[in-house]
């Protein structure tokens, strides 16, 4: 399929190689990497990368967040550049793939252009983002946060990890402090490839997902108050907390099924007083609510809550609703998803439009430019954990797909 | 309605002072009683009660559990004995009337014998029952429950309460450590007045409940076993052990509504991990099935397995299911139940016949001798709380029963 002479095509030993390098660095027995921002191992798999970088004869600089950054000129000096990259950095036990796949691959397009010896109109800048995982620090993407004004950056710099320890001194610790004038400026485009941590390719059996945009997110925290009763009350008569929180549940589950790419889910959920034979008295949970469109997440939201409200009327329970979170959902920019489209097309990829489920630098980054997502197909949806896996026939496609995007978007 | 000509009936100004007197004892700012089996507040209650006991010229005696057992001898020295009684100890905060009730009417029975120079043809004793709460030493009932054969005295007297002590040290430290000896023997009957910790009587404006037996209970622990996912992973695609679990506790629940008296409850239920955005891995819980019939205990008990399996097999979890405790059902003497009928009728108070929905004392005397149960209304059906509540209007009726019964049983 990877006609070379019609299109330039990536290297997939070398992608392969820089892989295993990048796999043994944190890596866990269970075949998965743990490598937290700014830890040891992170400071190790930045310093290769900065050595790769530099032997693809970018110029290198770190901003005041430690992103690094490295940067082959086009031949038009001023103008303004395309950016890709992803993050390095993964969770306790997460995957070698994730957004080490985003960089990786985006360092082989620079490899391969260096190759070719294309010489592009633009600037080509590739970036690795600190603390993308937020799992040391949180919250989660704190290098691409700062840069794009989502975050604060005194607020960054004082975060500490389980140790006490600051953001600002470990990164000053790390080596990897740089100036502030370092951040992203004159970026015209940026794209991040990733994993689709998510079933939907793999299952239409599609080798390339052109990410569309990223759900946005609502939380809430609700507290269902009841009454205790012994085992022996009858059960008519008791208001029952965890009763009511079941179909409350259940009806949260099930509004997922109402919209196309909805998704809810519960994650905390504390019932009280969680004896044997005393019925519930309280439950407190939490859920989500995630979708690209900000007005079908705030419809399903109402009719979530409308069902807690005749559950807690005909339970006789009380219930409070607090919403503790927002993210809008973010469209991606049109000219680089057409863009991709046509790379996908001239490749003669399978492919289908996607929308991101979680968060990812480039949520950010379209804050600022315009950005794009390419996702690879993620075996049985699972990510962040050990058994995370894209196949590299993938990884070459997206690579490769990468690259003809960022030749075409640097005419 | 009381007419004294015919019936014999209780002072209830007396009975009303030994209440007050007994409420006084371990009281609670909400109006409540804290006297947990052998605490101080229990020994108090203990030299008050004997002194009442010996007051009433009856001949006081403690067992190797410290059950008190005060003896009015009847015309046939050689007859076996009706015992009368419950407890007086409660949970911490508890009511001021529940197994309370049973002794001070069984005390205010004896002395109206007394006033109007009643000779029984049986001995009558009266029996107050060590830790029938079960609170600081658990299981509960310790005192019938070694008495009547159905728990090892060994293994009670070594029990601890939370500061280390055990049963047997706090039952010698207390004075009340009696012989063996003194356990109950040559009983015929035994009757047990108290609340009815539930709402039917009150609802059904019934002032005398008699209790035909107690519910058998059978105690479950069940473990949900499926697959954490983060909350943006699609509700399609997971296992998620919180909704599986959700839809059994409401089968549960609904399955009561199926037989007659059956009651259903689920009491711990412990979901993990439990944090935001993550859905759950597994949920542990508790539930207890209650019916006076085993049949009936078993056949609701099928019906849930069932659901359980059908849900998780459509929602593709794992269920650990297993039987942690029995308690058959307890049919009480029709002999005295029969007896009890006609003395309500005698004295024309509306009753009902009821189950009892938790253990008393009763539930194992019944395997020594002859048993019965009178219940009382409780407003709200509330019990083991501060709030609990039943008039003294209904205590004299179950009194004036309890009277009316023992001398018709004593014939």
């Amino acid at each position: 399929m990877n006609d070379t002479k019609l299109n330039p095509a990536i290297n997939l030993e070398r992608l392969k190689s820089t892989f295993d390098v990048s796999s043994s660095i944190g890596a866990t027995e269970g075949g998965g990497i743990t490598r937290l921002a700014l830890t040891k191992e992170d400071i190790e798999i930045r310093d290769v990368f900065v050595k790769w970088l530099k032997e693809a004869n970018l110029s290198v600089k770190y901003d005041d967040l430690g992103n690094i950054y490295g940067r082959r000129e086009g031949k038009n000096k001023d103008a303004k550049s395309i950016m890709i990259g992803s993050h390095l950095d993964t969770l306790p036990k997460g995957g070698r793939f994730d957004g080490i796949m985003g960089v990786l691959t985006s360092l082989e397009v620079i490899r391969t252009l260096n190759d070719l010896n294309i010489e592009t109109e633009r600037p080509i800048e590739i970036v690795n983002f600190t603390n993308e995982e937020g799992e040391r620090f949180t919250p989660p993407m704190q290098g691409s946060g700062v840069v794009t004004g989502n975050y604060d950056k005194t607020e960054i710099y004082n975060l500490r990890d389980k140790d006490g320890i600051t953001f600002e001194q470990s990164l000053k610790e790390s080596g990897y402090m740089g100036e502030i004038e370092n951040r992203p400026s004159n970026v015209d485009y940026f794209i991040e490839t990733h994993i689709e941590q998510g079933p939907f390719l793999e299952e239409n059996q599609k080798s390339i997902g052109i990410v569309q945009g990223v759900k946005g997110s609502k939380r809430h925290r609700v507290i269902v108050k009841g009454k205790s009763s012994h085992g022996a009350f009858p059960n008519s008569h008791r208001k029952d907390a965890l009763m009511a929180a079941s179909e409350i549940a259940l009806a949260i589950d099930e509004t997922a099924k109402s919209y196309k790419d909805l998704s809810t889910s519960l994650g905390v959920f504390d019932v009280k007083p969680s004896v044997e034979s005393i019925t519930a008295e309280s439950v407190e949970f939490t859920f989500d609510v995630r979708h690209i469109d900000d007005h079908t997440k705030d419809e399903a939201i109402e009719v979530i809550k409308s069902k807690i409200n005749e559950v807690a009327s005909r339970r006789k329970v009380e219930v409070d609703f607090r919403q503790t979170w927002v993210a809008s959902g973010t469209y991606f920019s049109k000219e680089i998803l057409d863009e991709i489209e046509k790379s996908v097309n001239s490749l003669s990829y399978s492919y289908q439009y996607i929308t991101a489920p979680a968060l990812h630098d480039a949520k950010f980054m379209q804050d600022i430019t315009n950005t794009a997502m390419i996702f690879a197909p993620s075996k049985d949806g699972l990510s962040h954990c050990e058994e995370e896996y894209t196949s590299y026939e993938d990884i070459e496609k997206v690579a490769n797909v990468l690259l003809q995007t960022v030749i075409s978007l640097s005419k």
